[in-house]
Formats: structure tokens, C-alpha cells, sequence
């Protein structure tokens, strides 16, 4: 344990039972075991002493004043849908839940801007959006994650090729700090430059450095028409060095895609989802979002003459909701398929300069095989954030898997950093990618990061053990270094 | 003095020539009075004790690992166009100009992206992405600044209300700490959520946190078409009012922007610069960008057409860029304009939200009218960020005109406060607003601003004084509540 937290004791559940209910609080066996680790269980399984579910904020920083007083770990939760291991108590203590705190207030239209609490779900606020007519774009594959969630990790998604990151659609944030102050952190204006821009830094910061409790995001009007084209190469190759080709277009794509066929072959043998365009042993998937018809259409045409020109087998226009619909439901179904085709999986999410894509896939094929895994890249590649997948056959044993795949990443990582590319492009580090942080980064950059924690985090108190670790000798209040 | 820097001695310049050149060296009286101060001379004239032109990032580093190690006090300059006074050697020791840093590598087509080093100019940037039909959208009023400082001060400009900021253009930054460690804060990348967010944290901090050495920014393809519309209203609150009624618009306005004609004969008066409007009390100068001429026209007419029904008493159209640059070069001209028309100037460059523009501007001129000052509000209303500059007459006293500004400014932060603004849009806090700064965020969010300060500069060496003051009894290493 790097810092000698306190073990809860009775008194300690008495008393976050009295400063919320005891009805929406659990203790030790108690608490069900899916708050032991996030999506990726790979990543470790952590029991938490206490869990609780706020209603507000005022609820978070009473519990927050307390652990902060007697030295007790906090991690706040949202949906659990996070893949890099980062909503877990490694170090025990309390697991606080934002799940009850999913109010949505009404769009406000003058500032286009909606406001929710951090447990309402994705999903919902992009429907509150496109009820009134505008647009959420940030569109993460997992639509069941909580928006706190989303902002506290930067979700990134398919259509951050055009729209951006969940970050660039922060207006501003309400939280709580490690001692219980509650903060704002800039307000619902277009530009700040009033003191440091804390918001940008929380955003991202895996909940080491707050709680949110309310969030308010910028909407677009909504496009009024989009269209998918699905284009098949006899190649991976082929396939990726189109990506580049696209984006050297006048029309900015809203999200570009690329999927092997063996990908394919999982999801439609598992899932029973059916992909419309068979030829191919890989497609790169390309979608256009517009405000009229003429600029969609002029867009789909520069895009398919430019395929057709560079290997293209063929050009699928998925024009309506049902074409579009077999296409990105594929796309969708990929984690849940690779989890039904394996015993388990290991991720690794780089993402490199958009010019270097075709080099990285080429490069992480080889590396996964000389290491004997059965790799699976996909994603992202219109920002050069490739989900390279390794999946465990029933065949390996548990130490085969854990070495292989600890080299594979390795040498992923090194790729990456070769490349001009980061570790994680969009699933952050939590405790999944924790132990090759340094090496990436460097150690004057997690001195930098150590310091940071400290200004928000003196005792170390929050979500201790994700993005940074402080060594078990020097941990502490002043134990940076 | 609120640290006890070290004075320079003559080794110390010494040293300094040493590890640059003993051309690009200037002591005391040698150096220009010029860098004594930035483009507002009232808040405050500061000698440097040094003044040195670096030529590259080792010469950077070098000179901050010496200035660590004596604790002398570093401010680096770029063009000097700031607002704040941020610029400046408040507590002497050495000014660090970067203006030599002035490199613009060849645009990088495949990745969308421009790198240039801190000294090159914005308009030589945006000329360089012009000449191969690439377009950088920020655009600060003052074209002659360096990039470095633009992106330090994350500069915004006429054209957020379609592009946003500086900072969304900032793929990354290669910087020197305050201890001279070279670091690189992001990279290349469209996403990355490798470890905290450093890089948005720097942008907007004004020197105070790293010096930047190079930045890499993002390029959009160039619009093809634009038009700027002016529509003139018989009344501020009419044309204030017509803001949120342009922004409900389906078409997203590259520039909104608002003109009282007392501000225009003040720049016809002293610029000798004509606006082809002369109808109005004040005019809304509204422009749109777009890909294809049919998409400008849509939007032009929807503009058109809502203006008219909303009080404008007519609709002139700008649609070429001779038409276009007499607007612009009004508007362009409105410091200058300022300048020549009065004593001396205090700005107040609050920004609101939106929804909340016209109820601002009201309130401000009563304000200003109630403490017997001549008040010019003006600006990106697009998005919410008035400019409101007060005009010193040749009748006030100092200690009339300074007295009245302040007392005009506390009720104009309090009010920016009470329609959920902020204290600045874009111009920074620097030495000018740190005074109202505290009471505007209150004292916890100083106490953390301190502590994100120490987390990078834990001698307190990097531009001193600006944005927060440490105090004196209790500044330093670990002193920071």
C-alpha cells in the first residue's frame, strides 16, 4: 500500500450512513462483486470496504470532507464501463456511485448547451439533444457509459474525425475536491481565460484529481442528412494507406473506420450480425454528415471516385438508416464479439500521427505474430487510434498469455513512441496501462504529473493508484519525489 | 518583493552571454524602454535587469537551470501585443525574447498541420497556410503577435463563434520548465489521453508555467467563399438583442461582432478609415464561411432575412473583399482609434454567456455613465466576450480617472459574476486584473491555482506576479498557503 490509509471501521459506515442513507449504503460482502473491477476485470478485482450512492453533491463533499478528515480512499463510479481498469478501489475504502445523480435539465437553447449530473447516461443525453433538434456528437462506442464518465476520461469515439473529443464539447464543470470544496470550473461561456484552465486539465484526469457533479456541454444543430460508404480492399495495406487519401479530400469526413474481414467473420459467427459487403479482406468504413443534400452528396462522390482510383473493390453507399444501420451495428458489436471468440482479451490503444497509420498496423501485425498472438487491430483510424486486440486462445496457458502479451504491448508502445504516437488514445491509463507509463513518458514527466495530483490531492486520497503511483518509501504529503 | 530573488551581479550577465552570445545581450540601461512593458503601458513599467534574444531551445534551457539554481526571476517575451501586462519583469531578473525563435517548418499535408517555433508572427503563419490552400483559423485582432504568445495566452479572436480558440488548434507543445528540463506536452495526435492533460493546462497560462519553444497546430481546408453582412439597428439594445436570434440560425457564423457609431467616427475620426455604413446607431457585422457558394447564400439570406424582421434598418453586403476590408478595417482599427482619441485607456474584456449579451451591455453603460466614465463596449459578442474599454478625457485628474476605473471595474466583474460570466475572455489576468482576480474565483480556487503554480515552478522563478501573487510573508518553496 503506498500510503498508510485508514481500514473503515464501524464507526466510519455509521457515519456515511448518516451524511446520506442507510438504505443506498453497502458494506464489505454486501456489496456486489461488479464494483470489484471495470469492463476490463483483466485489470484487477478490488473489493471496496463501503459503497455508497449520492443524490448530490452536497452528499459527495460531506463524504469527501470525511475521508479527507480520517484519511480513507474514495473512488467515485459512474456506469463501470470504463476499459482501462480506472473505477476500482485498489486500495480499498469507499466506492461512491454517481448512477442516482442522472438528472437532465432542459436544453438550454440561447447558449445551446445541455446541463446533466454525471450518472445520466450518454445515451440519453444525446436523445435529449436530437428531441429538440440539436446534436451530442462525442460518440464513444459504449452508449451506455455516464456522461461523467465520458468527460472524466475524454471519451473519444467514431466521430471525433470531424467533431472532436468529449473535451471539446466541455463547457463547464461543477466538483468536488479531495477535502469536500465544491468548485466551478469555468461557466457556460465560449472563451476563459481567467486564471489557469483547470477544466481542460480535469477533463481526462480518470477521477484522480475530483468528483464531478454536473456538466455542461455544448450541442450542435443536428446535420440533416449522412451516409456511410463501405469500401472493400483486397488488403490491409491497400485499406489503410486510403486513410490519408480521404482526409486529403475537401469534405471532412464525420468518422472513418477500418475492419478486417477475420473481425467481421467474429462478429456475424458470434453475434449474428450480418456485415452487407462480403468481398474484401478488409473495409475501411467512411461516413459524411451534412446540412444539405448537395454538400453530402458532393462529398460521397469526391470520396468514392478517390477510392475507386486507389484499390477500392468496390463503393457500398449505406444512404438510409437500415443500410447504415448492418454497417455500424458490426462496428459496434466488435468488443462483445472478440469477448465471445476468446478466453480473454488485452488491449492496446496507441494512436499515432494520421500520416503514420499504415506503418503502425503494418508494423503491430508483425510484432503480435512474432510473439505468437492472435492480434486484432481496429478502430479509430481516422485519428490514428488503432485498438490493436489480442485475443487468448483456449490453447495458452495463463503464463504464455501474460508474457506474451506484456512483451507484445512493450514493443506496441515503443512502436508508437517511434512513431510520433501517445499510449493511450482514448481508454486512458487507470491501472491497466499504469506500469508502461514512465517508461513512455519519462520520469521528469511523472514528476510533473506527481506534482499535479499533489496540488489537487495532498493525501493522496482519490482513486489512489490510477494514472500515477507514488512509491511505497516516499509516499505522502510532500513525498513527491 | 514577494520572493528574495536574487539581484544580478555582473557574473551573472556573464554567465548569460556565455551560454548565448554577447550580441543578443543587453543589461540596465542598454535595453530598450520598449520592453518595459507590454501594449498597455498603466499596467506597469518594469525594467529587466537583463534582456537576452535566445536562438534555440538549448540556449532556453540553459539559462532556466541557470536562473533555477541562482533564483533569478524569467519572463519571456514574444511580439509584446499583450493586453495584461504579462509580459513583463515585475520583479526584474531576465527578459527572455523568443522573437528569433522565428522558424515555420513546410506545412505537414498528411497530418493537416503547421509547426512553427514561438517567434514566428500569426500573420506570417496564416500566410503560410494560405499559400497552399490551408487556412488557420485564429484571429486575434492583432495579426502582428507571435505565435508563442497566442497560444500561451490562448488568444481568441473575431472568428471563435465558427472556430473556436487557439487552444483548439494546439496539436502540441515542445516547452522548457522553470528548472530547464525540455519537455514535450502531447503530440502530433488528434486524441490522447496518455497521463493528465499538461498541454491545456499550459496553453492560457501566460508564461507563468514553461516557456514554449515550438507548437504544432492544427490547419483546416481554406473556406472558399465568405461574405461579411452589416446590419445597422437605431438602437444598442436592438442590435445587442439580435445576437441569440443570429445564433439560432442552422448556419454557424464564422465572426460576430457589434459597433456603436460613436466607435466608428472615433476610428473615421483619428484613422481616416471609412465605413461604408453611415445609417445606425449601432451595427452587427455578421460573416459567414463556407465550402460552396450555394451553402454562403443559404446562410446569407437566412441571416438577411432575420435581421430585417428583427429591427435592422437595412441589410449591406460585403461580398467582396474590397467591400469586406473597409468593415474589417474598421473594426480592425478600434484600439488604435481608442488610443488616439483619449488619455489613456482601461479595458474590461469580461465574457458572458450568450444568452446574457444584451442584459450585459445595458447594465454596463449605466455602470460606466453612473461613475462619470466614458465607456466604448465593443467586440466578439458571438460569444459573449465584450470588450468594454474606458476612455480617459483630458479633463480627469490621475486620481479621478483612477478611482472611477476601479470602482467601474469591481461592478463590472460583479456583474459578469451574476450573469454566470467571467472575469476575462481573452486577454488574461497578467498583472492587470490580479487584482480582482480572488475576489472573482474566491480564495479556494486561488489556493489551487497556487498549487498547480508550485507543481511547475517551485521557486516561484517564471514570470513572477502574474496571474497569482504569492504573499510576501509566506511565498516560497512549500509556502504556498
Amino acid at each position: 500500500m503506498p500510503f498508510p490509509y485508514k481500514k473503515m471501521t464501524q464507526e466510519d459506515f455509521d457515519a456515511v450512513r448518516r451524511m446520506t442513507d442507510p438504505s443506498r449504503v453497502w458494506v464489505g460482502e454486501e456489496i456486489a462483486a461488479e464494483y470489484y473491477h471495470d469492463e476490463m476485470p483483466e485489470y484487477g478485482s478490488f473489493p471496496p470496504e463501503l459503497y455508497v450512492e449520492v443524490i448530490n453533491k452536497e452528499e459527495v463533499s460531506a463524504i469527501m470532507a470525511y475521508a479527507w478528515k480520517e484519511n480513507i480512499p474514495v473512488v467515485c463510479r459512474g456506469a463501470g464501463t470504463g476499459l482501462a481498469g480506472g473505477a476500482t478501489c485498489k486500495y480499498g475504502g469507499i466506492m461512491l456511485s454517481v448512477m442516482r445523480m442522472n438528472h437532465i435539465f432542459p436544453i438550454d437553447h440561447k447558449n445551446q448547451t445541455i446541463t446533466a449530473e454525471p450518472g445520466a447516461l450518454l445515451i440519453d443525453i444525446q436523445a435529449a439533444a436530437a428531441a429538440e433538434g440539436m446534436f451530442y456528437p462525442p460518440d464513444p462506442g459504449e452508449k451506455t457509459a455516464s456522461i461523467g464518465g465520458n468527460v472524466i476520461t475524454n471519451a473519444g469515439g467514431m466521430k471525433a474525425v470531424r467533431y472532436g473529443l468529449t473535451r471539446d464539447f466541455v463547457r463547464c464543470i461543477e466538483a468536488v475536491m479531495p477535502d469536500g470544496s465544491i468548485m466551478n470550473f469555468s461557466s457556460n461561456v465560449v472563451k476563459n481565460t481567467t486564471g489557469y484552465d483547470i477544466k481542460d486539465l480535469v477533463i481526462g484526469s480518470e477521477g484522480t484529481l475530483c468528483i464531478l457533479t454536473q456538466v455542461t456541454l455544448k450541442l450542435l444543430p443536428a446535420p440533416t442528412c449522412s451516409c456511410t460508404l463501405v469500401l472493400p480492399f483486397k488488403s490491409l495495406e491497400e485499406c489503410a494507406d486510403m486513410v490519408p487519401k480521404v482526409l486529403e479530400l475537401p469534405f471532412v469526413p464525420t468518422a472513418i473506420e477500418f475492419l478486417e474481414r477475420e473481425l467481421i467473420d467474429i462478429v456475424e459467427r458470434n453475434l449474428n450480425k450480418m456485415f452487407p459487403v462480403r468481398q474484401g479482406e478488409a473495409v475501411l468504413i467512411v461516413m459524411y454528415d451534412a446540412s444539405s443534400r448537395q454538400e453530402l452528396d458532393s462529398a460521397v462522390e469526391a470520396a468514392a471516385e478517390a477510392a475507386l482510383k486507389n484499390g477500392a473493390l468496390d463503393c457500398f453507399l449505406a444512404d438510409t438508416p437500415e443500410r447504415s444501420g448492418t454497417v455500424w451495428a458490426v462496428r459496434g458489436g466488435i468488443l462483445e464479439g472478440m469477448k465471445a471468440d476468446s478466453v480473454s482479451q488485452e488491449e492496446c490503444d496507441v494512436v499515432v500521427p494520421r500520416a503514420r497509420i499504415a506503418e503502425y498496423v503494418k508494423a503491430a501485425k508483425r510484432i503480435a505474430v512474432s510473439h505468437g498472438i492472435r492480434v486484432e487491430p481496429c478502430g479509430h483510424c481516422g485519428d490514428g487510434n488503432i485498438h490493436t486486440e489480442m485475443l487468448r486462445g483456449p490453447e495458452m496457458s495463463d503464463e504464455e498469455w501474460k508474457s506474451a502479451t506484456h512483451a507484445c504491448l512493450k514493443e506496441l508502445y515503443a512502436l508508437s513512441k517511434e512513431l510520433g504516437g501517445q499510449l493511450s488514445g482514448e481508454h486512458g491509463i487507470g491501472n491497466g496501462r499504469l506500469e508502461f507509463l514512465e517508461e513512455f513518458v519519462g520520469p521528469r514527466m511523472i514528476e510533473l504529473y506527481k506534482a499535479i495530483k499533489l496540488a489537487f490531492d495532498e493525501k493522496l486520497i482519490l482513486n489512489p493508484g490510477k494514472v500515477i503511483e507514488f512509491q511505497k518509501e516516499t509516499a505522502g504529503i510532500g513525498g513527491m519525489k
